[in-house]
């Protein structure tokens, strides 16, 4: 990597731990007979995604419909918009729906009549089942409401199965207490299928802990993960993954040292990283700083982003760090949650040096 | 406002408010003999702040090179960026320098030698003082690094004066506690003048909550506030400001409503409205909702946002909104930190329906 042109905060992204960690996915979902279906809010790029696809993925999840727009343009033909159906896009999702294979997610009765009366393409349809998240979803005991939903379907608007996601997963978890959580869903999943009453179900499940934790999902058809192809430093703290597998890196200039309270800023804040955090004996942390390498970035942190405002990143660094660090040079910074990170860039950098695009949301 | 064309989360900003904001501030300059150089890091957009040059501002104030060029593209002639200098993008000075009367912020001997044996152009730089928010700056008492910063001065490279951000006046406060941070900013400055030894030093000050609480600010030169131009629920927390001056609102789609647990939710989240927070009793609030109405919105809250996930943000609301809501229907929120909700536009949407560019991340 020549450091040399990057002069301010830059979302550095390792092609290969992407890969790695797509791989890793991939044989999961292959050994258990599920289709690996990625949730694409994560890169939100298609020079990124084409790395997906190389490696063998056909068919990808998206959170809005805007981006399922920008991915059908960019060619991918089967996505399923893992958001309620909106009434106020049916006109988009028409539009979507008569160029691809396009599944939607339906939360209530409300929602599937708006879209039934509005939406003259063939789309499928998804059951959002809440499994305990309580965010959105129909609850799996509610037989009145599945059953209605399962039954709805017609010619153009077609019933698909039945979806979860166990957002409740996003804490600190080991392999016994995800497993927990998935056989739980499993089991509203069953119920909910019971009240279906048809048959060719798909079961699609997703988060990045548990498929993370977790090898054997034989019990579902589709797995929905997205972050776990970038990693983080909260998915390392849930002990979903190593330090060694988060593939994207700020590369960050610093600006000011203060060795007297043992810190440093970077330029690099809230609108590069995001506000998102930890919290951990009572301290936020908005980042881990890394020594940046040839080659990509050493993953043993040697300070983190204790402040954060517009564009500055205060770290508090450990005394080594202070005593060689000089104004104008580069450090990394391992992002808290890498979706909203990468959410922010308007584009990514290569190792090799390469820009990547990105969606652009001044466009939309 | 027609509402029908509002598909997905929309910025709306009401102009009349955003030019009363103005309005207020500038007198309060003009009472004081002080000069208004907003922060135009709230709005980062051309269209927006041609209403300040129409209201009589012609200084601005930025946080990057980035968006100095922007605006100096846009026809400001007049930027202080208002970050430290950041010795990696000496060239973007450079440049920038040579088209317009451009000042950078200095913190260190090491980025002034740094910006005298780089950049030739004229450009001013302000000493920033650190005056008890302990992020950057020099300490004002430290004799020896502001005596030589300010000696330093040359044909191109000229000190014009002192910067202070009083950051620490983010809190909850009243004119009296907004006084004391304001009169012990002036002895700090006052200590640092007589240290540089050198007359027809420019006195900055600025933060949003000082300058919205206090009226009298003939002791210093400059007036920099940014966020006062829209406001926001945090600014409403600290004092600053009344719910009836925040000048944006974020229209967001209904997609699930749940009674039963007294919640709805909105496609409206954290890539929307950033995850800035304000903790008030051990409960966190992202936005406060409101009614939206044909001429913008009312301001009485009638819900507020209480989590927050990549696209969806959940509303605890009152049972009148319970009651009358529907999918499909639009409700307001009022952001927690527009400066922040504002960066992660493509765009904003006039009240009269027209589209207002922004700064683009993806072609910088």
């Amino acid at each position: 990597m020549n450091y040399a042109n990057i002069t301010k905060p830059t979302l550095l992204i390792d092609e290969q731990k992407v890969r790695a960690n797509l791989r890793m996915m991939l044989k999961k979902a292959q050994n258990s007979n599920a289709m690996l279906r990625p949730h694409f809010k994560t890169p939100q790029s298609l020079d990124v995604v084409r790395w997906y696809r190389e490696e063998g993925i056909t068919k990808a999840t998206v959170s809005s419909v805007d981006m399922a727009r920008y991915f059908a343009e960019g060619g991918w033909d089967d996505i399923t918009i893992a958001f309620p159906y909106n009434p106020r896009e049916w006109q988009a999702v028409q539009d979507l729906a008569q160029k691809i294979q396009l599944n939607v997610l339906i939360t209530s009765i409300e929602a599937l009549v708006h879209l039934k009366s509005h939406v003259k393409a063939k789309v499928g349809y998804f059951i959002k089942l809440d499994v305990g998240t309580h965010r959105t979803g129909v609850y799996p005991w509610d037989q009145s409401t599945i059953s209605q939903l399962a039954q709805m379907s017609s010619d153009t608007i077609q019933f698909r199965g039945f979806l979860a996601h166990a957002g409740h997963s996003y804490k600190k978890l080991n392999p016994k207490a995800a497993e927990k959580i998935y056989w739980k869903t499993l089991k509203d999943f069953e119920m909910a299928k019971s009240f279906a009453g048809v048959s060719d179900t798909i079961l699609s499940y997703g988060d990045t802990p548990s498929c993370s934790l977790l090898d054997d999902f034989s019990a579902v058809d589709e797995l929905r993960p997205g972050n776990f192809a970038f990693y983080d430093v909260m998915q390392y703290y849930f002990g979903s993954c190593n330090l060694d597998q988060i593939a994207v890196c700020m590369a960050c200039p610093v600006v000011s040292v203060h060795p007297e309270r043992k810190e440093l800023v970077l330029f690099g804040g809230a609108v590069h990283l995001s506000k998102d955090m930890v919290e951990r004996g009572g301290e936020k942390t908005y980042g881990l700083v890394v020594e940046l390498t040839e080659s990509g970035w050493k993953t043993k942190p040697i300070g983190e982003i204790v402040r954060l405002s517009q564009e500055h990143g205060v770290v508090h660094a450990n005394s080594a760090l202070l005593s060689r660090v000089r104004v104008g040079d580069l450090v990394g910074v391992l992002p808290i949650h890498s979706c909203l990170t990468a959410d922010l860039q308007g584009y990514y950098v290569s190792l090799g040096g390469q820009r990547l695009e990105k969606l652009n949301k001044a466009v939309l």
